[in-house]
């Protein structure tokens, strides 16, 4: 069995920075050329144990994403 | 003058398929070796003339962002 | 190994309707005495072959949740 | 008159947990058998003297929520 | 009792026009010099009775808000 | 060259507020009569040189609009 998960944008890499808040924590994910950038509760930081070096998925819904274009 | 967002997730890439519906859009960019997602209004696709082809960039806040770990 | 995930509000319940739009999807999914409502891509209501009856976890991230209070 | 929201899930339950942070807070609200946390302002938390004991509903608009279903 | 929502921005106006789409439906609020959008199921859309004139508030966590800024 | 972005609602006003947590910031902008508050990364407050009186657009996707409607 495998969990699937209708979010279709599943971006795999490496940790490059945890930073723990009161409430919320950032983590920096080096995918590809690009970081990307997730804050998330300070208690899914602890409870996945993130640290740099893990490599996890940055998992983002489709409704969420912009596009920007340069027009002429 | 550049304008400056704080949206930290700035993915840049081709887009591979546009699909039109009735109210809102679907849009698929190629960045690096995954394709990103966006679901947009119809109205914004066709204003951006957004088609196969365009390099674009896909706008992610980082607060829309999860992370998944494989755990043991 | 298990996929663990940060989003921490994951609600199990079976799917009790399906809808499919030209690019979205609408499944509503009974948990406990509350009907959950998610508006999904149609590509992957498909890919996840979605259909009344399914047991599926509903996932939502927590910076997405507002909160409600009667005040006197 | 009673105010609507276009926002399909709406949650009831009994805060279980208030923790203020310098500009957010996470609030657990437990709605049948599940708790669902909430990341709000620390400004709203105080607005709306959110406490443990109270009841609220949790309000979650319906493009945020994915599913996740085992496939085999 | 008033109900009170944690979302901080409740942007109140005249409905201009309402598109009902096969699953989600596009809102536009007249707010002072701006028009604000809104992508919202179809039967949200029904059960609000929403059309072209109506006085409505949109709704917005502050957590969605994005901030842009010309930089010189 | 403009860069346009697909998000519709793009609102121009002056910040009265900021204030700079651990991990995230909150933003205050006045857009005409009402008060727009933004939670952004406190990295992209300090990128941005976020101060009370610069002129920014707050920026929301339309899928994060929720509508509110008075029904008798």
């Amino acid at each position: 069995m495998t969990k699937q998960i209708s979010g279709r944008n599943q971006l795999t890499g490496k940790i490059t920075a945890v930073q723990l808040g009161d409430v919320v924590a950032e983590v920096t994910v080096a995918v590809g050329e690009n970081l990307v950038d997730a804050i998330i509760t300070r208690k899914s930081a602890i409870a996945l144990d993130l640290k740099v070096g893990d490599i996890v998925t940055a998992l983002i819904k489709s409704t969420e994403v912009m596009i920007m274009k340069d027009m002429p």
